[in-house]
């Protein structure tokens, strides 16, 4: 029998495969506790942990049309010595919670960092999402506060997992752009945020103060509630400013991802003016 | 026998029933378009089409439970002498798109208005859609365009259909806010929009002015493009200004739902100063 011709791994045919099926489980959130890894689906998120956060990838899965088609990425993944496994179109389907990955994946892991972290870079534009439970909303979020230049974004120890597949999709790779701190207790969180000196401000259609009254200039944090009940009394209580985004037409309401981008939109224009 | 204690209709029990079937058919494009009907679904929305916009429904369904909670609403339609059908959950489960209808939907009319009626309002806030097809961006665009107090919005003849169920989800009851001028040709469209004197003003993440440097005091549209390949060529060259909104952080791109809201944010808070 001949020697191999070259080094590379086979390609991975077998949807059943043990490795598919470990791969596929962490689209359940106790399994990413337990292992600490989490699913990056699709060549733009791929493409952004591979740019920003190689030291994240614990392995990429490809088929041989995205190896052709997204020749950048593979260069920039073999720049940084990441392992790269060819797959069938079926196993990558059998791995990934989307319905169309689009020919790349990439298991990555969890890291986060701490509030000691982002506060001794003396942040001036922070988000907080406190009880936010819909994937869509928070990667919007994210993706939001990224656009806006926010320093990192802090998630409560009662919003949804940002690590959860939806969570990463709608983040469109922001998830590997900036911070993100998670599994705050939202009430001693803002008492270290205010004895740091930032503001805090709460985004919420039952606040007094509008949007374009509210001094933006200083260090401040946009504080989210839930999508449909807003924000706890006790955590209102807790912020310098209730602040409503002003609605002048009929509709009741913003959503959560459209107000946040509102809010951090004002901010940025304020440090940026 | 004796004879019916009361006027109202028996409680719709069968899920395979005719009526029922051609209620969830309105799901299809192909049917609105042939029937002139929609479905709005949900307590939101319907609440919204009662309160606003009574003589565009034809039929309210509602299970006895939801009859009891939203009280604001029957009354409202009743008020409105609208005809109201009590159905089982599973009779409404079938009629609707939607896995949980919330115990509420109601046929409606299509109804749209003309661009000249619009024009005759000296309107100086619009928004028009041209090759948007994510129902979701659609639906949340026009959310954002009655929040900041657009005129109507314009939908190109080449868009989504914004009375598909998942659009009318999303505007959570702006559609019946705010005309909408439907089927639109765009190049044509503009032209009639710029002879009006409306400033037209392209939204495009490859837009050179900066969104804060462009003056929107006066009556302008904003141009929103597809979500992947942004505006055509021919029709950004129509443009008085192609926009972008600043990005301050390292991600790519807003979504179109995003970028839309911050665009109308900000002519809002120019009109509103």
């Amino acid at each position: 029998m001949p020697p191999p011709t070259h080094r590379e791994p086979p390609v991975m045919t077998n949807p059943g495969a043990d490795r598919v099926k470990s791969v596929r489980a962490l689209s359940r959130r106790s399994v990413r506790d337990k292992t600490g890894r989490f699913l990056v689906e699709g060549p733009q998120s791929v493409r952004e942990v591979v740019a920003h956060r190689p030291e994240l990838v614990v392995d990429l899965y490809l088929t041989a049309e995205s190896r052709a088609r997204h020749a950048d990425i593979v260069a920039a993944a073999e720049a940084a010595d990441l392992y790269l496994h060819e797959v069938t179109d079926e196993v990558l389907a059998a791995m990934c919670d989307t319905l169309a990955p689009q020919g790349l994946a990439a298991v990555c892991r969890v890291v986060t960092a701490t509030l000691d972290d982002v506060l001794a870079g003396q942040p001036r534009l922070l988000v907080l999402l406190t009880n936010v439970r819909d994937p869509g909303n928070a990667g919007t979020v994210i993706r939001g506060a990224d656009a806006a230049g926010a320093a990192a974004v802090l998630v409560s120890d009662a919003s949804v997992d940002v690590h959860a597949p939806k969570v990463v999709r709608s983040t469109a790779g922001s998830l590997f752009h900036l911070p993100l701190v998670t599994g705050l207790p939202v009430e001693e969180t803002l008492v270290r945020l205010r004895e740091a000196g930032i503001r805090v401000l709460a985004a919420d259609g039952a606040g007094t103060t509008l949007l374009p009254d509210v001094d933006l200039s200083g260090p401040h944090v946009w504080v989210m509630g839930n999508e449909a009940w807003g924000l706890e009394e006790s955590v209102r209580d807790q912020c310098d400013e209730v602040v409503r985004v002003p609605i002048y037409g009929k509709a009741e309401s913003l959503n959560l991802a459209m107000a946040a981008t509102v809010c951090l939109y004002a901010s940025a224009a304020a440090h940026n003016r």
